[in-house]
């Protein structure tokens, strides 16, 4: 079982979260294998050394990420080489490669003296080369914390060095995505096959309008049966978020987009640019935050007789961008996000939503949702992303 | 020493992050409590039996979050009573509140049924009450894994009762929050306070234009100097985001506040929005994105022989959008967000920045920034709400 360990004391003062442990955990799911625990520990030496030593005890395979830069906090290397009884050395080669990327930097010695056992993983983004440890009883795998060294490293050494050496950890595993329908349609089925299919470990798990199943054991037919259920509501993004198969999709059919937004407040548009490339397709978007700004620059002429949350205001939107834009495509959403502005008409949750193709009929519907702020802006996002998909998809 | 638990199957597939040890964290270190590890365990009753176990042997207190509902994947109750050699009683007063709160359901009685030694911590959102397990030597709190459920739990309940409990373990800690300034210009300083305060343990923390510094020990004096020396860019906020202090700062003085976005998509907008009450002072935004909406609805006539990513184009997106809004502060930005996009004269990284105050001349500036494409965004975020923090508070 391989245990994923993060190491900072920032985290454990609050201050960010532990989001390498799940870009790791989703890696490793789709490779096969189960993660048993995830961990932050201290980077002070001996908290670290002590931490460390238990989970190397309990743990087929230690994945840590962090502590490995030139600063005085990162002993990892240091306690590395101590747990398997080894000691430090300076590599010269790597003292080389690291002044012919970056330059001569006074920590570079420091960025090159590594355990002498430990085999290197190449990391072209900075200068904290990866390690592996594997005594042949014990693995331990480490990699710097900041993302942008540590996915690449994760996916082009990691995922394949696991794959050969752990092979008999190796489990089929399958994670599906649908959009649209909710737990409480999916899980009668769910539990019809998981006594049809009792070799198979099922998981629901949903995540504001979308949700995922999990499969692991033989799941061929379960797969099959849920599939030809569910199938036209499935969609396929490679960390299960709807948005990431909205992108692909508007890419692949060169269409292109606007969005116009109330309660969700620039959430929409944040959560489709943030893909490299969205610029293809989206062409923009209004926070209509104010009815002022409904009227101005959208042409809700009546929003104050309408009211800001209506089906009246989240058409004359949808219209009013695609006209400013001139996009295929165009969503609208307008509603009370709370925890404040409800009333027994309109209660906190009370969102209307719109989606137009253009030259079409605009598509108007209202959702009644529970949950905090945060939790109704993105449920709002994924559902709007939701139908875009299924009707760009399917029609 | 604390430790905080996780329960969830989900989190270790890579399902969702561990946002909850995030924010006990930063509440137990404001109350003056250290953290010393982090876990995510699974809901499997052997394997969370046994990972506690191990962890309540170490810590002095353990708080979990999650696997406290009614469905059959939720065993932490059971595995609780066990670990501290006690059974399950069905408490029928529990019963009764839960039936006036919630109506009849099949499940209310399971959610009813808890240690015989457990105290209960009141829970007014949701049925599952926190649970504390105290044996004069272990320490055990419960609550759920919601954050709807859970921060209100934390803060009325848990804190007071650690304080109470552990108070032996309570430290002298602060963190402080510093924007506009960055880390190489605050280490030198820390590196003085620390010589001459060695009784306090200092943490620099950056986190992409912001940074915090965390003092634990008797930090008065040094707190006092750091503050000579860099007060005027200190900001409050309970969590140690601008955004947090912006949001208050603008309530405070009833002013306006509208953004005209191009690289950040959306994303100004959907952090200011993100608190409750900003429509108070947020009147909205534009996201233009295409050079086409950048004319339209912005009036920046002359975007193509400009360029997006310039300083006239920033100019006027920030008079266009208070010419369109008629708020009293405006912010606008425009850059290469990355990874594709860049040229020679313009590398991925570059953005141009404006702030406006109604009547007076924009203030314009440019940054080279590095990261990924959601570093950029955030950092781009930040430095815009830091520069109107400054302007509103001190002119």
């Amino acid at each position: 079982m391989i245990e994923i360990v993060a190491i900072g004391d920032e985290l454990l003062a609050g201050h960010g979260v532990n989001s390498n442990a799940t870009v790791i955990s989703a890696a490793l799911f789709d490779a096969g294998f189960c993660v048993s625990q995830h961990h932050v520990f201290s980077d002070q030496e001996k908290a670290l050394h002590d931490a460390l030593k238990v989970a190397l005890e309990r743990a087929s395979c230690i994945i840590t990420t962090g502590g490995l830069g030139p600063t005085c906090d990162d002993h990892t290397r240091k306690v590395i080489a101590k747990l398997f009884g080894d000691r430090l050395e300076k590599r010269p080669e790597l003292v080389e490669k690291l002044k012919s990327y970056f330059g001569e930097h006074a920590t570079l010695e420091d960025q090159a003296t590594v355990p002498t056992q430990a085999r290197l993983l190449d990391n072209p983004a900075g200068t904290a080369s990866g390690l592996v440890m594997d005594n042949g009883k014990q693995l331990l795998i480490a990699m710097p914390g900041v993302p942008k060294e540590m996915v690449p490293m994760l996916h082009n050494h990691v995922i394949p060095y696991l794959k050969k050496e752990l092979k008999g950890e190796k489990k089929e595993k399958e994670r599906l995505f649908f959009c649209h329908i909710t737990e409480s349609e999916v899980d009668p089925i769910i539990r019809q096959l998981q006594k049809k299919y009792p070799q198979v470990a099922f998981g629901i798990y949903p995540a504001h309008g979308t949700l995922a199943v999990h499969m692991t054991g033989n799941h061929h037919e379960a797969k099959r049966e849920l599939l030809e259920k569910f199938g036209s509501y499935a969609y396929d993004a490679p960390n299960g978020d709807i948005d990431e198969a909205v992108h692909q999709l508007m890419v692949d059919k060169e269409l292109t987009l606007s969005v116009a937004e109330s309660c969700t407040g620039g959430a929409l548009a944040a959560t489709i640019t943030r893909h490299p490339g969205s610029s293809k397709y989206f062409l923009g978007g209004v926070v209509a935050y104010s009815n002022a700004l409904k009227k101005n620059l959208l042409q809700v002429k009546n929003v104050d007789q309408w009211g800001a949350v209506s089906k009246e205001t989240v058409t004359e939107m949808v219209l009013g961008i695609l006209e400013q834009t001139g996009s295929d495509w165009a969503l609208a959403v307008s509603g009370i996000a709370g925890p404040d502005g409800g009333t027994d008409d309109k209660p906190v949750g009370t969102v209307w939503y719109a989606l137009c193709h253009r030259g079409r009929d605009p598509s108007i519907w209202q959702k009644h949702l529970r949950g905090t702020r945060e939790v109704i802006i993105t449920h709002s996002v994924n559902l709007l992303l939701s139908e875009l998909y299924l009707k760009v998809k399917y029609g």
